[in-house]
């Protein structure tokens, strides 16, 4: 086991006195931006008010699934972080999903969507649960027909689709869910500092955020997300085990098919990482401190001493972000031609 | 087959043009009461805004079932019109429950819970579905352990209890919800008609109000609810085939253990019956119109002419009240004392 213990000398920093917040923050914007203070554009998707809207209604509609049970916040929770507290989730027929689910929280200022960043935007995720056997275990001709059973739907469709003759389409459905997704986004006491505002981390955050640059996080985790943005091996040094990191989940080798990407992984966004335990693909951590030593031991070759855990997961802490406000929306409505979930069917 | 038509006589009085509004609305003061304009006063439950905001998280908060899947909005979906759109609800394992899933909304005026009234109020009924093992499969001491776990919660009781030194218990985190319930009420145009507002319903619906009264229909359905005030058997002049009205399931006899209470059911609120299919406890019929049909010949002995029926779906159409604006709330991360999920042992 070759561990020894990092950035002694940050730890060191600590205790000399406070830090010069303003050196600190110039060093931060080398590796970090804040969120930024419009929408982002998605490709190929402009984002209307009406899209927007649109987009929530989908997201929060268990009709979505074959069941009739699950919606996209069923796993995407908003109320909870925007995952669903689980290893992995629990879709159709109770069946277990492959890895744990991502936040949908600033999600669009990632790379690309999924663990193994196999869906280039959100618009293209969009189209994965629904179809999973293991999620909500549609297809897109059944989405379709059950929203065209709905005229209030048909109507929000031709409005944030204008002009369209036939605005109802699955792709429409994932682009509508996108423009949704983009408004969630979480600015958070980082993005305060980030911006200026040098009060906004407490002493142990700023010392955290030196340690999480002068010991080596930053190699994986860095941009807007603090993280998501490209793609690592898990086990850089030192392989954690199968229970961590299961044998038979090969990462971002599926997607690629190229030998270099086994075990290779989108590095996590770090944004609200504090509210979205369990943690990594696999789900089977628990406890932020754990999750930061096994990083430290698998991706830095080096245990890391608890006080520097701690200064790590207070940083980490600061990027727990204000949640938008997200009023529920009153769907539709089903009709007489509305094709009938399969809930029942499943659990006879 | 001992079938008639009914109700010539209203339908008649259609056609001779439009109604009285004001006959008709001192007619139908006598059995209906417009919703209150003020909260109801729960027994043995104060009512505050700590309360009520504690009720709703927890009403979200899917870490109350055991699987960490479910929520009470789970199966009364506020966005869809706070009920599952399911025969019978999905829940724990997939297992199938055994009757409709309820409305939520306005559940407080209804004279007890439950399709048998086996609970005597939202408290008591709040403490069912969280323990049943076919939907949150939970334990009190479960719940309470998850919620103590979370200082944020401990906080929130504590504000909703003031006084009580230790205030997270499951009497509690019932009450809570209780308080939270009771705001979930949904003004109607019929409210309008009842208040004085004669134009709220339009020369339709004040037909299907008439011929709702004179042909018998408010025998069983009346109050504030359109119903939900008091038991009535169901197949009370003719019994609906058992794919409607199982033969297992006989009501309310397995509360008072009184042969006269055999398929004997509250009566079936109304507010909001047009956003609520499928239909009756058994939940097998999905059209408004059908379900009218067979009320007729099974609680009126009578066939009722299909114009007739649109004049009643029309009059209940008007029972679609205006939802809440509900913010969903932001709920508290998990410690790491929080009980784990059982989920995925389940499904392994």
């Amino acid at each position: 086991m070759r561990r020894y213990l990092v950035a002694t000398t940050a730890a060191a920093c600590v205790l000399g006195g406070p830090l010069a917040a303003s050196e600190l923050r110039d060093e931060a914007l080398e590796y970090f931006q804040p969120l930024p203070s419009t929408l982002m554009a998605p490709a190929d998707n402009t984002v209307t008010p009406e899209k927007i809207a649109l987009g929530k209604a989908l997201f929060f509609d268990p009709r979505m699934s074959a069941s009739g049970v699950f919606s996209c916040n069923s796993c995407h929770n908003l109320a909870t972080g925007g995952d669903d507290n689980l290893e992995t989730s629990i879709g159709h027929g109770w069946q277990k999903g492959p890895r744990n689910s991502p936040t949908v929280f600033n999600a669009v200022f990632n790379i690309a969507q999924f663990w193994d960043g196999r869906a280039e935007d959100l618009k293209a995720q969009a189209k994965g649960p629904v179809q999973a056997a293991v999620e909500m275990a549609n297809t897109p001709e059944n989405v379709v027909a059950t929203l065209i059973s709905m005229p209030q739907y048909v109507a929000w469709f031709e409005g944030a689709f204008p002009g369209e003759s036939a605005p109802v389409t699955f792709d429409n459905f994932a682009r509508a869910i996108e423009a949704y997704e983009v408004t969630l986004t979480t600015p958070a006491p980082f993005d305060a500092f980030l911006n200026g505002n040098e009060e906004a981390l407490d002493e142990q955050q700023k010392a955290g955020l030196q340690l999480f640059m002068d010991a080596g996080c930053v190699a994986c985790h860095s941009g807007i997300n603090v993280g998501g943005h490209d793609y690592y091996p898990f086990g850089l040094i030192e392989k954690p085990g199968a229970d961590i990191l299961p044998e038979g989940d090969i990462g971002r080798f599926a997607v690629t098919e190229t030998a270099d990407d086994e075990y290779v992984f989108r590095a996590a966004p770090l944004r609200n990482i504090a509210e979205t335990a369990p943690y990594f693909h696999s789900g089977r951590v628990w406890g932020l401190h754990e999750a930061v030593q096994i990083m430290s031991e698998s991706q830095l070759g080096a245990e890391m001493a608890s006080g520097d855990v701690e200064l790590i997961v207070a940083f980490l802490g600061s990027l727990t972000g204000a949640i938008p406000e997200v009023v529920l929306p009153a769907l539709p409505a089903e009709t007489g031609t509305t094709p009938k979930p399969t809930a029942q069917v499943m659990a006879e």
